[in-house]
């Protein structure tokens, strides 16, 4: 199932799509809460009220009243860098540094006070980066606590996936070294278009994962080529970290960044970001340098 | 003042220290939270409360009754590595990188479900590191929210100071690089045992920062001597991201951490680990390879 947090009527509210991609609001189906944190971690109390999605009223929604599916997380986002090969090879390129394979994840926290929505602008920030990037990423959200679990297990603590524009500031990664700050500019993580359940898609996801500046194709990838895959990410950071339902783990991106191009081309005003991920979506949005 | 956080029949409650360093339970000042974070974020409505605290029954706790003050931090505490000279230079040897001043802080996120009591018992980690060390370091807890806040305004944005021992995993460290996973092992936040007001330490604060393992002092510093001080670290988070009230910094670690000893000694069962900074109290815990 898609499900989805959008404007309605001047409210926020919580829904799920149907057969024909038309919204069918909670409230309809008899489930009491506005909280899509509540909604993950609490499940098994609402899935009844899911199990026939027929005869109910739909809602026909423009894509700016759609949310982040999640606003608020839990806690920061796990991010994974350097998750594709050729992405390692571009980053090593851009910083001049010599490629090496990589034998061990690159993990980074990015703070997210309000996620921004599928179709809503992001700041340029340009007193603090001139050096602006997208990164098209599948992220994956846990239904329960996750501690000390074995990678063939993994699967039975998704509750699903969605997709993040995870923004960076190049010059603030280099500048700081540790990824914190340019990963954490306020605006700089978009989400959404919704949360596809687990369920409803063949795991481990084969997705293909493309992103757009301005129409022009930028990366263009699969989430099968991922150098360390969701199981293997689960059973590593659960070994030692107790990772609570909600958790939202950000996979990584392919080649074809900004910092990538040659010469590199950063986010400017107007530009248009869009990202796509198979089955889950699309993300459009314009940087605004007056936010 | 000195806000603390306490178990006591059974039950947990937040107070404050009288002149005497007693005890007095906000609910016979009739303060109606147990949540700090709530009472931070509010605490306009309270001070009120707090005017007199002449006459009050005071409670006789010993020091295992303590609790973090914030067990659970609203988002990420955010940390700054590297942030005094002669850390950065044990450092730098320990890796084996010739020793650069840094033109500019290093931030990172430490991922905290349950912060540690200030008597409590530290996971070992055993099967995930063998290199569990201790960093003790001051944190400033974030009265309200800053954006786009200047220096010499930052003092206005504190509610208060607390000791954090910022326990650290360094083959972890230097086997991700970014040094989220390493930081963000289950129990490896140990914080207390009091908030101290911001009114209550001459402001930049000149506090004398000590720690010992097993007796030995290991660290011996003091936190004027911070390369980046609380100010500059205000301007420069906030020029970017939205620091929300509630928000934690910690402030970075002097040198004497066990990697830099010669040769590096790393925690083992059993040890004993006291973190001490002057005006705020005493962080002592065990280490613990049964957790």
């Amino acid at each position: 199932m898609k499900f989805v947090h959008f404007n309605w009527n001047g409210e926020r509210h919580l829904g799920v799509l149907n057969a024909e991609n038309k919204v069918i609001c909670f409230k309809h189906l008899g489930i009491k809460t506005n909280d899509m944190n509540a909604f993950i971690i609490h499940y098994d109390e609402f899935k009844n009220n899911l199990n026939n999605l027929a005869g109910y009223p739909t809602i026909d929604l423009s894509p700016e009243k759609f949310l982040a599916p999640i606003i608020e997380p839990l806690q920061d986002i796990i991010c994974l860098g350097i998750n594709f090969l050729d992405h390692a090879k571009e980053s090593a390129k851009f910083k001049g540094e010599n490629f090496e394979e990589r034998k061990y994840p690159v993990y980074f926290g990015k703070r997210v006070n309000d996620a921004t929505a599928p179709y809503a602008k992001i700041p340029l920030h340009q007193s603090v980066t001139k050096q602006l990037d997208y990164e098209c990423e599948l992220a994956v959200i846990l239904s329960k606590e996750a501690y000390k679990i074995k990678a063939n297990e993994a699967k039975n603590y998704i509750f699903g996936y969605t997709i993040i524009n995870e923004i960076s500031a190049r010059d603030l990664q280099a500048k700081h070294k540790q990824f914190y700050r340019a990963k954490s500019l306020e605006g700089s993580t978009i989400m959404g278009p919704c949360i596809v359940s687990v369920d409803e898609i063949a795991y481990p996801p084969q997705l293909s994962l493309k992103s757009y500046v301005n129409g022009e194709l930028r990366q263009n990838d699969n989430t099968k080529n991922f150098i360390f895959d969701i199981a293997y990410v689960l059973e590593e950071l659960s070994a030692g970290m107790r990772l609570k339902a909600g958790t939202i783990i950000s996979m990584g991106t392919p080649s074809g960044v900004g910092m990538g191009l040659n010469p590199p081309q950063f986010l400017k005003d107007k530009d248009e970001v869009r990202c796509e991920i198979e089955k889950i979506g699309t993300l459009c949005n314009i940087i605004d340098k007056n936010l």
